[in-house]
């Protein structure tokens, strides 16, 4: 079992993706996460809102910069937020992204402690908070607030949101060529409807 | 001249000064940023806001696996916004910290254009954009509206602000041992003011 320094178990990070082969399951993964980028590049050119992702925290142990400053060691950081965050409309919007294969429920095994944690402090200061969810044996993609997860998640009473209740309480997210996700037009639906 | 793959010159990350000794100035940059990361610390463990510091964005090339997922060969990617965003009653807050050994002015020459552009659009989406200036050897540290530096920053008029107007049209940020720098309560002057 591989651990971080600070001895937790180690986690491979989803940015992995962009430099390994997974197969579909990564493809995939990472397609949810280009649709995002890619959206969130069309709604900046636009002035619609500005998000931007997150990088991945790396601790960075050794730089040649001999090789024009080449990083030679470093190690993947625990990410202890969310991978999106950005401003619309004033107002502070931050959220996860997250993939699954079931038909049947989005399991919170997908979601670690600290981004629930991270979620319910925007929440508790007035941010929207919310989770982009794919299903992508559906290839569906649904938006739906983070309260709802954070309650269920806390609740302990089921690790999962079926697909049905996400179906209800939450917003599918409409697919273009650009932006490939309008997830933009759901946060007005849910966050901004008069 | 180092330059990035894109070919535009290659400028060395300030978190650098977080794994090699660059002597007093890297210290110095390095120690405004720790006192803005442990007053971020101190405020969100205090519910009073979410403020974060974006990772420096590194493009992984190679990991070894073998030792635990230890990137072995990486670069740092040219950042595109600026070191720290996050969320204060309800409304987006979005800053850059920057430091001088000047004692009369801030050079703008420290100030890319990306984060002006970054941070003009913060302003059109109704966010709180502003920078935390440092002038070293007075062992002062200001918080200006980003406006005020990027109208300067366009008119090419100077290329710099003055320490006088820095001091009367920012606001000084009172330190105390936590948090280290209380730039919460210039903020509340300055945007919350009833």
């Amino acid at each position: 079992m591989i651990h971080y320094p600070d001895g937790t178990p180690y986690k491979e990070p989803k940015t992995k993706q962009t430099y390994t082969k997974k197969g579909t399951e990564a493809n995939r993964g990472m397609s949810l996460e280009d649709d995002i980028n890619k959206s969130n590049e069309y709604y900046r050119e636009n002035d619609i809102c500005l998000i931007t992702k997150r990088p991945t925290p790396i601790n960075v142990v050794k730089v040649d910069y001999s090789k024009g400053a080449r990083i030679t060691d470093a190690y993947f950081e625990k990410e202890s937020t969310t991978d999106y965050n950005g401003v619309y409309k004033g107002r502070y919007i931050d959220f996860e992204t997250k993939n699954t294969k079931s038909k049947t429920s989005f399991p919170f095994a997908n979601i670690p402690e600290h981004q629930i944690d991270h979620l319910t402090r925007v929440l508790r200061h007035g941010g929207i908070a919310f989770f982009i969810i794919e299903f992508q044996s559906l290839d569906e993609v649904y938006l739906i607030d983070a309260s709802l997860i954070i309650e269920r998640y806390n609740s302990r009473e089921r690790k999962s949101l079926s697909y049905q209740e996400i179906k209800e309480k939450g917003l599918i997210i409409e697919r273009s060529y650009n932006p490939p996700l309008k997830y933009i037009d759901a946060v007005n639906k849910l966050y901004f409807a008069e």
